[in-house]
């Protein structure tokens, strides 16, 4: 059955416990538990993580060749500087959507550019966390399209 | 009955017929008809438009109040420099949500920038002609959630 | 009789009705109401015209050479990227005072350049609708002087 | 018979009777005579067009697919700005020269980029009006020479 | 009876005696005694200072506080660059008129930025020495409707 | 009874054995007993924690949140560069006081500016490995204000 | 007995009255006597002035060089553009100590940058007015220290 | 009989051996000949050099004052970065056009920046080989009406 | 025996595997073993390490002090970032060359510039994995030239 | 008898005692003592000043309207920032020589650009305090030749 | 026999005569003599030339194309800025090594950039004059391998 | 006896006979006439020479190692641009003053910085062909007092 690796970034892991009102109430344990869900209802199923650590990150999207046919990332922080997580995308070949739980884009500057996101298929930002669930739809699509 | 305008800027209209390779096989009309058929599916309607005019997109916005929960807008080549189109946003205070069928993250330089992110509710970008449906998906909960 | 053009730009037709904590109460036919009126006790006339067409308003400037001895614009966001208007106002020779209602410069950085003044002979900010006012009353004082 | 647009832009109408030390003596319909006159050298038709509007000027482009060969523009002040003309002649495929009759090297700062010149073929520019001429002549050889 | 402070920077001073082309031909005494005439036309009384040091306008300001209502301000070349003129019309909150006699938005390069105009109401620039007249007009209607 | 984090990051475990020119003959362990021994002074407890993983910086932020009222940062070259440290920082909303042995800005271009600093309540660079004791001490005072 | 010159720059003077959100509910006398109290315990003088002008403050640093062994400024405004007091301290050689009440990294961009930083031994920003007695006590331990 | 110089500068020497696909298949002796050609039409003569050589170019440049009435010029690299050869033609006063083979708009960002345009009368790019022809043309004609 | 550690960066696992055609076909294990074949030709020792971690590249810098004379380094994506890299480099003291497989110079433009070439004594980019073996040749000599 | 004003700024009354390496050993007196030898042997007389006030610098130079002919200044760290120097020149009419002791271009980033320069007649550095003998030359001779 | 074109710029032949603290003390002929010796061991032959003059860089590159296989170039100061060189080494295609003697990435900001580097195959900076042999050595096992 | 060069770079030998209002009406040969002049009152011989060859400019400065004591240079256009003149200068260590006919600060922005001023000692500007005279005066003082 198709996996998909759902992968959070640094302080990911705090949502639901602070600044509601940006990142909303749910808690990540209650995110990964929706994209179990619409992984059933999508007939795949999901690989859920998270890591403060940039190494830790890139060591997960390594280990997706093997058990995943694409990746959901919201790399938090990350995204707006690690080259070394758009290296590992594009090293890796698996197709990638980025997802941003808020409108990055109407925050405060530095959150405007993404390093990654030329090594991704697409990017869903300021949804809330149904950016999650969009982004598994879309991946399955693609993944069944015979993306990329 | 809860009506979402899908408002498609300059170039649009060549859908399908050009740049099949960065932009897809599907023509304007079938993405519109793609759009009625999901807003059927989500119980609401969409009104469809496209303009090569900067100006007439910011009519359609004005006159949206009154007729029009919210907007998908792609607003094409006039996304990276309108302040107009930001105004009109802002200034009718509709939900917005902001698609690209194409990765423009992964796209010459000046398509990274967007002038209208920031008014808009969040961005979907370079998952195909897709991104219309997944937006009205997002608009139709994001309504239902009384948002913004 | 001496005629003023007085014209505005995107967004100027939604005055009074949104955003009035920026832009104040008034709406765009109660602004062009005090202007006849200004104009009358000034001795002169104007006409009053809004687009958010920046293609009709470089027709506007382009038709006021017959009709009009000057003009006060308000570009609305066209203020910030139209060199187009920057070529009307320059190349029909016309004096040109420009108006902005709220005071740009305290706004976002993108407001805070405008294309147009290096064309104009002046410019008034930030002093709410009675910016229009001051204007006709400079424009007035400017062609009795004989100015350029 | 090949059929060459000659697509003229913003304020380009008033040629001839403003600024004559920096444009030239000639008006618009003078200078659409002579590429009507130097066409029928050629051997081949134009069809004359401008607008100061930047949407018409796209819609321009589109419908030159289907009776045009090649383009002329001079796009005036929205050569410096405007992303949707350069999408236009990108999405349309038409070979397209640009010409500006003034050096705008030598003018203001913001004239010296243009944004659709790397759609385009090639570029003429500071000749006065016989750039048109200069033109339609490497035109006409472009399209005999099965140019791309 | 409400009384304005008229506040002129450096080389203000200099004002009819030089460079006539630029800033007119009336003296800083000439322009003082009109913003006299106007002020008893409108019913308020104002305070003329003029200084060359940006510390003794920093004096000024703060010294208006206990004797004046409003400012209008011609900071002339610290317009540009002084912070501390910011700070004291943001630590004093009096409501302060920008004015500038020529459109320096015309000028250099270095002439169109302001420092203090985020912490001003308003900015008239270009209109001549008139510009006085218009601000001192405009700080009585602000004084009169309550603002800031 | 309060205990406050200090947290040191990259290289820092190499003080006092290089560069001591820079940042002195104190090894980390001395630092660390200093602080010990302020913070005896001052009534409170310390935790002392290195790394040179930006990931366990960030997670030691988020443990701080339930065993620390304050955080004493010296973050290094993650200064500079970590929208992740900013981010914890932001997200547990512990008040943090940001510390720099050397002073950062008579150093390379680089270390000028911090991404952290917004995020914390204050800065101490340049004071030598006293700056701890001094962040300690305004630490304690802010806690004992029931700041932030 | 050891001297310390504490220096207060433009808009100082206003402590207390305006703005405490940002500045505190502590008058400069306030401060200063602070100053006082805690030089006595410390075993030393400190000469307290404030000025709004630039110069007066390049003068009074010069004149330290007689009467006093170290400086604590807060040089407001001038913090940020003023080359002068850079090189007054560079010139005269004492050990200067740079305070900012207000953390100035987390307010405008202009703050953000210090000119004057390079020439100081060290910063402290943000610790409100209790920055200036961190910044005595630090001094102080510099002069034992035989610093610079 | 009126003479003008053809110069051609750095590695055209290599036209028509390497690169055809940007450059084209004549050689530079072609290319020459087909001036020469043209010279003969337009009852002209024409001098052709080429170098490698700044110098020399600025040489040929102060040559051609006793012996030309223009000159056509394609600088290669030294059009991007040569204050020089702007002096040269700048100081000489002869007219100048100036041509290039490719589109340079169209590659590299270090091609869009030419130092020489503002000292000519004009720009060709981007025509082929043929910009030599329509140059001549262009100067023959700028010649007989006696400009610049 | 003199020891050189061989530090590969993010990513450098995946050699051979992806992208082979910018990397080259060699594994990092063959490429280890290559570096182990050429020590023992120079009479050297090396030790070879890679991880995707930043923070454990900086342990191993640390750690190298007490077991080897030099490193070669391939930071991979931390080239471009890491300054704590650079910091660590300089803090031990240790002579290190940086290689790089793929000419990053003919890259993307965020790949140009290494924050940590500064702290070291060399570079080697382009010559595929040879540059392992150049580097560690290069560093031979430098260690028995009494370097650094 | 034609006067020159010499006119130093801020920091300069230090020459001699600080920072000999940059400035030399002559104090300020010995520099003022041989201006006055040099004008009697040039047959002229100069007024030697300083000031560390910006405003104290215009000042002086408004004054030397109606007593020099020309002014020889070194405006110190005021020459980088000062537009009001910048105008008092411009606004004077006065020639003036900006002079600088040691070689500004060879020292930080933030002394290589003159805000005054361009309202100066020439410009002399880094040929130490004999600069000022030098600009007296020069300029008795501007003045003889009637310049401009 | 295959033969290595080794080409020396402006400066180089002061090698060893100045500034030996950065270059080293070998002379031009002694880095020559040492290409000779290991090119023997290499098994092909050296030309070994220094020129001063761009164009005659150039002129070498040119030549080389009927004499050599690769090209060994240390462009000195021409490196940074020579567009001209890129084009040469692009238009003969020819492999090419760049070399510096320093490490340029540690010495003035304006020697960070090589405008020629993304034409080569490879940079070889900082191992001083061992750098040119490592070159050939790298050249001859390219050319080996049928590279590029 | 002491010999300067004096070398001027390219475009100088038009002197005199094109844009006299910049450059003056003397000729090169009445500049180097003066110079041979002023050199015989101070006691030394000057050799002159021109070229508009950056190379042969930095062969000149090499031969003048061996025959010269000092250079006065105006290197023209390759002032702004050249880091081979600036790396002859600094390679042979003999003291140079750049002198400049026109106030190159009051030009155009690219006139505004030298490459090679920082490694003089000084510059003279805008004071004419005067400025060689200047410029050899300060040099032999330079070179008696036992510079640099």
């Amino acid at each position: 059955m198709t996996q998909i690796l759902v992968l959070n970034g640094p302080n990911l892991n705090l949502l639901g416990t602070r600044e509601p009102g940006i990142y909303g109430a749910k808690t990540l344990p209650d995110v990964e538990a929706d994209c179990h869900a619409i992984a059933a209802e999508l007939g795949i199923t999901v690989r859920c993580a998270q890591s403060n650590h940039e190494g830790t990150m890139v060591d997960e999207i390594h280990a997706a060749r093997d058990t995943c046919a694409g990746v959901v990332i919201n790399a938090g922080a990350y995204t707006h500087t690690s080259i070394a997580l758009h290296d590992a995308i594009a090293g890796t070949g698996l197709p990638v959507i980025e997802v941003h739980i808020s409108n990055v884009y109407a925050r405060e500057e530095f959150r405007h550019h993404s390093m990654i996101a030329r090594a991704c298929i697409g990017v869903i930002a300021g949804l809330g966390t149904a950016g999650y669930e969009l982004a598994l739809r879309a991946m399955t699509d693609h993944l069944k399209a015979g993306g990329p």
